[in-house]
């Protein structure tokens, strides 16, 4: 099948580019990168994002097929998330743009900075 | 002066994060890699994005040292806008990102249709 083209308003290229676009998103695919992890340790290693905005972003990744969610028959139950393919897949682009932002952070800062003077 | 940290909660690195996720920022990167445009060149090689959106997405850019508005005095007024060299280097960054939603939108589709069924 021929590639999506991001140009192109009727391409759902653009929806994926929303979807992976979120911060949220992101970060959950860096979290993951070593390997399987539970919702609670996802939580804590994000930081300042509510359960509920957690579970939607899971869930629409599980949706997006970037990743898995297994649940395990303990007491009390163990529920753990890992990247698939698709996903892994995802961790090197999205490690780049994350690594401008880290970078830049002073820079754009600065810039709205003097805009606001 | 350090480096953000995106999984810092605190750290602004997020904000940047979600301004740089945003689909419309991205394609205005992409438009404006080649050289200077018009704002009527922008929508048009964007498509789907209304003028409101555009001037917003173009107005946050600017703010974050993205890219300038350089206004010549013609009749009618001439504007434009070019990246800066701080907008130019998330080039190869969006790129990867947009790349990989071009060559897996029929994978996130088949996921999406797997889930739905």
């Amino acid at each position: 099948m021929e590639n999506g083209d991001a140009f192109d308003p009727n391409c759902p290229t653009r929806l994926i580019l929303d979807r992976i676009g979120d911060k949220w998103s992101v970060l959950v695919v860096l979290s993951l990168r070593e390997g399987p992890r539970r919702f609670t340790e996802l939580r804590d290693a994000i930081g300042g994002v509510t359960p509920k905005v957690l579970t939607q972003t899971l869930r629409a990744m599980e949706h997006d097929g970037l990743l898995t969610r297994e649940v395990f028959a303990e007491v009390p139950p163990r529920v753990e998330y890992t990247l698939t393919p698709l996903g892994q897949s995802l961790h090197a682009p999205i490690r780049s743009v994350t690594e401008w932002a880290e970078r830049n952070v002073h820079a754009v800062l600065a810039a709205r900075a003097a805009h606001a003077g």
